[in-house]
């Protein structure tokens, strides 16, 4: 038995802190279990009372007779303290401390958090919470309603997790009003122990559960680990759609995060790339993390990207047209067979073409011809009916059309029955037989789209990995050297030496540290070079007037050294100067910018984007995290913006993008062997025509502090 | 009396076409006039009945003993075409054709549709329809349905108009939902007189109406008239908000449009175009519409971004402050008095700041302090607070305590009340006194931030106009001399000449035949040269190989003379080669693209954008239509992405935008003065420092077929 089924199907429940008193949440917790129908037994536990609600309390957990899988513990935080020790003694199996009060306040509250959280750990105990709103399992054979919220949703295939105890009871009074069943339903708060990758996992082994909805506002697991055990659950033939709202996205709203649950956010980007990368599709609002699980929790799956529209209303169709083409979906073309048959079933002012216009007096006949007509058409992947009360409207009999067919059809089929009064027989028809319905048609055909791209992370084609060596040795060494003379900053001779060992072609080049010898080392690398100021002191050279490029003789060389030289002490005249890198000018190429920083939490990850002004004015940059391979690297490089530049536009050659990803996987694994890297730039990398590789125009390097 | 108030406010109304037999939509129309209490007198038309739901019917119009202000037709063409001439002969003043059949069929429809507008334009008999819904006005004091939905909805302040009738069915069903009121309701179908320009006037001196809500399919007026119209009215101390759904906004939508109302959508850049220079909000779904629409119908405006957030409940204040960074606004930062009186009436456990968290267990004194409290520091322009149902909440006395501090306060306050059914009767307090409430956080934060657009549109600066002069009589003469010769398309030639004469810069040129003359003009004009292939059969100038940049000196120029020749026999062995053009090399500057292109609706576009690849693959440009003043002209020039690379990056200083600015202006006035230039471009125009001008580096004109 997993450790969960204890939280989410217990046979016993105690509820330490039931109360007597109502609108106390010790007293509506234990009242909605009792209310809701559980399965199981429950006992109240409070030393003050006798009984609550009729059922007979008990002193302390150590009281109860019996065996105690679950305890619901409703205690300020020295109380919660004690009642966890009685627990781990009465040997419960799982334990939800509900009170607030706990790390999200600091102080002595963060202390007694830690100190529980260590108890369960230690006996093996799980632990959700403290700081959430309960949990719910609404199958019939549990009936569980431990939560403040009275309502106990329908039961449903979509598990829910929400970090925020508050937002739970708004979502369970949407789902309710949407007639939305759930299959779990919990709200892990603090995260002391149980956090949302332990659900995931638990929730993938549900069979009950074919899609997970998230409400997260911070994660506190590396991406490595995340990534790589969500990426295989949302994969394969049996996989869990996960689909989440994270908050805390903008500057300000990563603010109020970290005062809220002590959660210190991370860059918005990393997690854009941490859910890409796991197969998580994320979403703004609530209403679209309801409209998506729906679609996913039809279980069926486009193959392609075309779908079929038909309507009984010309308006609604063309915003269905417009949302799916929005959403990177085509409307199929039908055959000439298709037509063929549409003509015999509708009246000659129907539009036989996508979208179909059924016309505003199609009863139920029209929509069950056309519909099983356009879903035999092999263009089409999938439908999309929408239905409009008119006067000749069946929105039931319909309904029952489309549950008949989509029987015995595995082309997805959504809908959008227009109304909220008149539909309503036809809509929770559709609903019980998981055939997702939507009040507009540009909700279904998000939804249609989101849904389609769900498939193809699920249908990715895997490529096999590059082979690839390293000379780590002497990248260690390289490290070391440096971090032996104290520094920490790799500058572009140190730099370009550690990108060799991981198969950068960087540029000749070497230090000169007067005019004489900035001639010798240009006469021997051959012109034209690049020459660039050298100072720990001066980290913004162009702007010290630090860089002059494209010289083309002794002469050119001479009268740069003596210009960046006056220059720079002009800039900043304490700066200690270490010389002039003369550098041999790079081949032409496109710019690229390539990257390394190192999260907190998450480890290492990996920028790149197009460089100059793409990076500075149109933010055309994506990040990566562990582990990256080379289907990671692939889909990085061509997510950007500006791919097309890449692959060669008005009759200019495409660059060598393999080359481009092979140094993607080969930075993540610069980063894995030396942890000590805390970022790293590589701007410009110049990329050549393809099968000509890359060459780094400039580099910098930054270890973290070492502690001695 | 305005003739439309006798389609919204008749004192007599015929129904021709009632019908006895339910379900029909003469019989729907008839009853849901009579059973919404229009308090004027009803006379149903129909030969073959006596009387209608127990209305006396007549035979014809003719027959109605008294006068008739409206006319509601619900009859096929032929028998329409024959109702409208009995109307025009009773002396009616307004019709409404809610049939289809019409122009949207094409054939025999659309002609007596043509014939019904004419019949009514001449007797001056205003017309709605056909193909429509029907109007709406709950107004008490006429309480009329006249449509095919049987839902009158709530009085209110908000006014629709939709082109397509099945959405408005739709529409008033989620409004019911939502008690959402509505001061005028309209369905314009085929719009063959009464159109969203008439109306928007109607609506804007309706003492009743603050905002107006339209559906749009496609618009039949010049930019000029629409945008100088509408602009009026959504400004000054009176404005009427409009909120826009334009559906056929992609290119398969577009074709629906099509076959829909028999309507040629325009391109979308244009309609954005058309939306901003008006002061037109545009929104992407039916939710939006209404979120937004609640926001304009509280009249209040926030004087700056800086909002205040109050929560019960960490989670969602967190998601409601991504939305509102995300939608331009700003968390505003408390003055210390402020966080000092907060500090009076929360808990110790509560966030001071902003957001600020009164905590799960706030009752309504919590909230109102609060709010009473932030609303009054100088720092905050609007607040949102957002409501979640829990153990100690107060939703009617939180609503009441809001309805309150509201009434003597002039920021505007937006709440969210989560969850449907617990928070309705707050919420419908909220609603009766037009405070904008939603049902979650993001809705209510992207409706702020969408007034807060408004409010920027509302309080624009206006500049003075450009002085400027044109030699507009060398223009013509231009043009004339183009027409005369055949010539449709001006090369760089004669189209530098048309520019100069509205004030741009070109470069000296001159066109060569052979080397020698190459040469003589190139030390004529002064190196360095480009040199650009002449020919009206080789458009694609660079790919036939026939410009070369950079040409130093004469040997220079004799050698890429021989060279263009060549490889221009290589492209296109048949074209007809006019010379090589010698023209001074540009001075360095930002690369921008300039255009005119010419709708057939709305007239001529002006299109201004960066040059080069961001064109291509960032899409970077924007379009303006008539009328096109300096306003108009900087805030296109803004609005593009990479605005901030002409201000000047990383110590580069800023470009010419001034210029830029005169130059889009003086496009337009071109446009207006030579109405047969279909398309110009100017790319690149060089930009130079702020000061120094721009110059034109390449540009092609093309005039419209003339028909001799």
């Amino acid at each position: 038995m997993d450790k969960l089924d204890a939280i989410f199907a217990p046979e016993t429940i105690a509820v330490i802190g039931a109360s007597t008193q109502k609108g106390k949440v010790g007293h509506d917790i234990f009242a909605n279990i009792l209310s809701g129908g559980y399965t199981g037994t429950l006992y109240p536990v409070n030393p003050k009372a006798k009984s609550v609600l009729s059922v007979k309390c008990y002193a302390t957990i150590a009281h109860i007779p019996d065996p105690i899988d679950l305890a619901m513990i409703i205690l300020p935080p020295k109380g919660a303290l004690q009642a966890v020790k009685d627990c781990i003694t009465k040997g419960v199996k799982g334990i939800v401390i509900v009170s607030a009060g706990f790390k999200e306040v600091g102080g002595e509250g963060e202390k007694i958090e830690l100190e529980i959280k260590k108890l369960c750990a230690d006996s093996g105990v799980r632990l959700v919470g403290p700081n959430c709103l309960g949990v719910i399992n609404p199958s019939p054979k549990v009936s569980l309603n431990a939560s403040f919220s009275a309502r106990m949703p329908k039961p449903g295939n979509v598990s829910f997790i929400s970090q925020s105890g508050a937002l739970c009871t708004a979502v369970l009074d949407y789902a309710a009003d949407k007639g939305f069943g759930f299959s779990k339903f919990i709200s892990i708060g603090n995260k002391a122990d149980v956090d949302e990758l332990d659900l995931l996992r638990y929730y993938h082994n549900d069979p009950d559960t074919d899609v997970v909805m998230i409400y997260m506002e911070e994660l506190n697991r590396t991406a490595e680990e995340f990534i790589s055990e969500v990426r295989e659950m949302t994969s394969g033939t049996n996989p869990t759609h996960v689909i989440v709202i994270k908050s805390g996205s903008s500057d300000a709203g990563a603010k109020a995060a970290a005062s809220h649950t002590g959660a210190l956010a991370g860059s918005d980007a990393l997690y854009d790339a941490i859910f890409a990368m796991s197969g998580i599709l994320r979403c703004a609002t609530v209403n679209q993390l309801f409209d998506y699980a729906q679609a996913f929790a039809g279980n069926k799956y486009p193959k392609g990207n075309h779908i079929a529209i038909i309507t009984n209303a010309g308006g609604p169709g063309i915003i269905a047209t417009d949302m799916s083409e929005q959403s990177g979906l085509k409307l199929a073309k039908f055959s000439e067979e298709t037509v063929k048959e549409l003509k015999k079933y509708l009246p000659s002012t129907a539009n036989f073409h996508n979208p179909v216009d059924v016309i505003g007096d199609a009863a139920k006949d029209r929509y069950e011809n056309t519909l099983a007509t356009v879903l035999s058409d092999d263009a089409v992947d999938a439908a999309l009916i929408i239905l409009t009360p008119q006067s000749m409207t069946d929105a039931i009999g319909t309904a029952e059309a489309i549950v008949n067919i989509a029987k015995n059809n595995l082309k997805p089929i959504v809908c959008a029955f227009m109304g909220v009064v008149d539909v309503s027989d036809g809509v929770k028809l559709l609903q019980k037989n998981r055939i997702p319905v939507y009040q507009f048609p540009e909700s279904a055909a998000r939804s249609l789209g989101a849904l389609r791209l769900g498939v193809q992370w699920l249908f990715r084609k895997i490529l096999p990995q590059f082979n690839l060596t390293y000379d780590v040795e002497r990248a260690n060494q390289i490290i070391a050297n440096c971090i032996q003379k104290g520094q920490t900053v790799l500058g572009e001779l140190e730099g370009s030496e550690l990108l060799q060992c991981y198969g950068f072609k960087t540029l000749p080049m070497a230090l000169a540290k007067n005019k004489n010898q900035a001639v010798t080392i240009a006469e021997e690398i051959g012109y034209p070079v690049v020459m660039k100021i050298v100072s720990d002191d001066i980290l913004h050279k162009t702007e010290a007037g630090g860089v002059v490029v494209g010289l083309e003789d002794a002469n050119a060389v001479k009268h740069a050294f003596a210009d960046i030289m006056e220059k720079a002490k002009d800039y900043d005249p304490s700066a200690k100067i270490d010389g002039v890198l003369i550098q041999k000018m790079a081949a032409k190429g496109k710019e690229v910018i390539l990257g390394l920083s190192k999260d907190p939490v998450f480890g290492h990850a990996v920028m790149f984007g197009l460089g100059g002004i793409f990076v500075e004015v149109y933010k055309d940059v994506i990040f990566r995290l562990s582990p990256m391979g080379r289907n990671s690297a692939r889909r990085m490089v061509r997510s950007i913006k500006g791919y097309p530049i890449l692959k060669g536009l008005r009759g200019d050659g495409p660059s060598d993008i393999e080359t481009i990803e092979k140094h993607i996987v080969s930075l993540k694994v610069m980063a894995d062997n030396h942890p000590m890297i805390k970022e790293l730039d590589i701007n410009p990398l110049f990329v050549h025509e393809e099968g000509k590789g890359t060459t780094v125009a400039d580099t910098i390097i930054r270890l973290e502090d070492q502690e001695s």
